[in-house]
């Protein structure tokens, strides 16, 4: 690849400019071939370029956006009135072809909409959805997918986020991965007619290795490598995890690490096994990507510090480099044509 | 008190009669004015007794049942064709008047039915909702429903669901408790049509102390003391979360438990901590009250070991003493006449 270029809303998540900047000029230490936009508040970004002694990078470009849009925003006021901000202005740049993918940290629901109604969904997409990476048992890889793009949805769109994560996964993989269904239970009886629907579809997908539902005590075993669930279900799930993974960690800070002899010995004791219980951690494991989109966009947690901002950033750059959006859209026609004719 | 009976499925769950049978041996030694009926295979369950030296215990008694709802019958299977099965009968003598309360650890779905059908719901319900005691970061009690009796709700159900678990939880607490509604945010705009509906409704109701939304990142923390959901949302979050306690466990079974020594030293370490991650074990942290009905009926896990059935039938006592269901039925009677006049 001779040179990829990604928009940053400089502007997004908790600490701005102060995660988003360092965060950028450590990933162009990592991936030689890249360029960033850094959009935002031009004398902001400026300042902590200067501070970390990058103001004449010229892998570095500024786009002044005048404004931000907040986190309680709605998505239709962010519709109707984000012009000038820069999450619009970074994802104009990906629509407009002078950037190939863009990462934020802001309001997911507004960039959810913006990137909608900006970049397009691909043909046979009725919703994007947001997927992410697991932790698993026995660290193979894992995915799930909705993590809260979508509130409900219907069998249908179910069945293309199935398709979807099937196509992420497979291109990290290498093989075609299984794919399951969150639900109550494993027996064919069990659950709404939300789940049951999208089983019947997927077992009449040649497209999709679907090998049927998963609880949600199998989200981590590996059991599939990629679980398909509504926006709802997966944002629960998903942030559960990461409130039992805190619950342990806060215990562990009182019980055992408040004292230097015992955090040594726990060191000694443990080695890399605490680094599960940071994984559940979203500011260590981050960058959802919003699958379904003409264009690539990369979700980052609100709370990402600088390591997990440039852990989103670099998420960004391999999706480029697979050309995601076009394998979806490819396998997606190959599906509808298996399923209508 | 001066006694209760309480009907036993002994035959329901994984182990049926091997660990329903001892689990009411030694519910006996704790409750000293509790009498047991063990519905089953009788002579399987005699076989248990005189395994136990208890065949001529006086506070516990037989009653044959012939069949048993398998684990994959349908809840209308069971309305249809569960006579003679050791769980129907079970309810039918809370039904009758014969016992106080029903315990078992069969077909959740066939259980919620027959329930509903025998022992009917209490008036203003829709609905039966299971709720569970879960551990907090700060050892606070704190409740979760609905855990999966219901897949899908009206925002009318998840209402009732919410002053069920208050009422629950007050008898436990001594005092009026928070309740959360389960979200994907904690913003006014966050959530689908159901919470947002739920939500609006609490609002106005001034029999619940209600707090607003609660992240499936809180549920650990005790922010509110009553946590409500729909069913479906409920069981996954709860799965998840014996989940993420699993993963851990098993990686410290691997990389600690397997050595002697540094078993040892893990003890030494810890001392009490590793109890959090078995409260979230549904072996260990058992019995799920259906609560709405006419009639005291707790669901244990299926997997449940003895300590753990003994665990939900202790969850019954408690609720026969404290008389619950006639407390929701007050409570439920105000709170109707507080909306609709």
């Amino acid at each position: 690849m001779t040179g990829l270029t990604i928009a940053l809303d400089a502007m997004g998540g908790d600490f701005g400019p102060q995660v988003t900047v360092p965060a950028s000029v450590q990933a162009l230490l990592h991936f030689p071939s890249l360029k960033v936009v850094l959009v935002g508040d031009q004398s902001e970004i400026t300042r902590q370029l200067v501070s970390l002694g990058q103001k004449e990078n010229p892998r570095i470009s500024i786009v002044h956006a005048e404004s931000l849009i907040a986190n309680d925003t709605r998505p239709s006021q962010a519709l109707r009135s984000s012009k000038g901000t820069s999450m619009r202005i970074a994802l104009e740049l990906v629509a407009d072809g002078q950037a190939d993918a863009c990462v934020s940290a802001g309001n997911t629901g507004a960039l959810m909409a913006l990137s909608r109604s900006l970049l397009k969904l691909l043909p046979g997409i009725d919703r994007p959805a947001l997927i992410s990476e697991l932790p698993t048992v026995g660290d193979q890889q894992s995915w799930l997918l909705d993590l809260g793009a979508n509130v409900s949805v219907d069998a249908d769109t179910l069945f293309q986020f199935a398709v979807m994560g099937s196509v992420l996964a497979e291109e990290q993989l290498g093989y075609k991965p299984s794919v399951g269904l969150l639900n109550i239970g494993e027996e064919e009886i069990k659950g709404n007619d939300l789940v049951k629907r999208c089983s019947e579809m997927l077992q009449q997908c040649s497209a999709v290795n679907y090998i049927g539902y998963v609880e949600g005590d199998q989200l981590y075993t590996g059991k599939a490598d990629v679980i398909v669930c509504d926006g709802f279900v997966g944002n629960v799930s998903l942030k559960t995890s990461e409130g039992v993974a805190r619950l342990f960690l806060e215990s562990l800070k009182i019980h055992v690490l408040a004292n230097p002899f015992k955090k040594l010995v726990a060191k000694w004791l443990f080695g890399g096994l605490f680094n599960r219980l940071k994984d559940l951690n979203p500011d260590q494991y981050n960058g959802a990507s919003l699958l379904g989109l003409r264009g690539i966009v990369v979700k980052s947690h609100g709370r990402a510090d600088i390591s997990a901002f440039q852990h989103a950033i670099g998420e960004a750059v391999h999706e480029v480099e697979r050309q995601l959006p076009n394998k979806i859209c490819d396998r997606l026609e190959a599906v509808l044509l298996e399923r209508h004719y």
